[in-house]
């Protein structure tokens, strides 16, 4: 068996975990039905994942990463303030549209994870939410944005994390479009001028 | 037994398993483990419930009724639409920071409602989200707000309602002076003037 196939296997496994786990909730999913939905045997299962923690820990801690990847990227890119700010927004809301589920898992079931799991995706979090803080540091540094409480970054993250409770991907609005709009009224407001 | 303390009983295992299903999740927590912690037998819990479903319709149904109750009598009492904006955002804030467990399991769980308990759920969510709908509408109409994407109100009920994951009720900044963090920003946004 080639390392590829390893790698694809136990990534076509995470995705099949993330859909039972949004369906059926992270305690309501047993191994013997995880097995079932990969047409896998439980030694073969174990052999890719290990455990149905594992999974958990996979299907939340994956996302993230990638957020973070695509923060640093744009904060190393030397986009100006605005830009900056409508890319990553434009970056989670995209990834959260292409991956329903797996954020689905991720808010709903992290709680469930335990020891290192949860502290590794709990500092991949807080990296994620620390992103956000120096592009808004960094708006204020350039006298483009006014000073802001610390928290409006736990609540700018609330308006785009949400959406992966109601955002459809076949809608009318797109993810950017969507993105554009929540940063218009974060950035200027919904007072008539 | 009077009807007061059935009542009081009934809400007494709502808040039980309210702070049960949070921890261990809904479909992680038993019947029996539910007896246990109530000090009742499965006859009596089923007495007062009559199943683990309906706990989890009556924690889900009872806060955003409250909401709603709270921002008819907002939308009633003639406020200008600041004070109604920050008045309605106070009220969520505040009820979420004194039943976090109640929140949690209603954003989490509520998917596992099946049938009319979940239909009225859903209902009651969408008359919030209306409401809300109702007070940016009454100020675009007083000249008071720009006209907005209906999907913000989406986006501003994620910034409130997440609040369930993170917010401290012992930390520096209350509910009130977050809704009014909140509500600054998003009225006169953050860009530098």
């Amino acid at each position: 068996m080639s390392t590829t196939s390893y790698a694809g296997n136990r990534e076509r496994i995470v995705g099949i975990a993330a859909e039972l786990f949004a369906r059926n909730g992270y305690h309501g999913t047993g191994v013997a039905e995880l097995s079932k939905a990969a047409g896998l045997g439980r030694g073969a299962l174990y052999h890719y994942i290990g455990s149905k923690e594992t999974l958990l820990y996979e299907i939340s801690k994956t996302q993230v990463d990638r957020m973070n990847a695509h923060a640093e990227t744009l904060l190393g890119s030397g986009l100006e303030t605005e830009d900056l700010l409508r890319g990553m927004a434009k970056g989670l809301l995209r990834n959260i549209a292409e991956h329903r589920s797996e954020w689905a898992v991720f808010f709903r079931e992290y709680t469930a994870l335990t020891g290192e799991n949860r502290d590794r995706v709990v500092a991949a979090r807080e990296r994620y939410e620390g992103y956000w803080r120096q592009a808004l540091d960094r708006g204020v540094a350039d006298g483009v944005l006014r000073p802001v409480p610390r928290l409006l970054v736990k609540g700018i993250l609330g308006m785009l994390n949400y959406t992966y409770l109601w955002f459809e991907p076949d809608g009318e609005v797109g993810t950017d479009e969507l993105a554009d709009a929540f940063l218009d009224a974060l950035l200027d407001g919904i007072r008539q001028g």
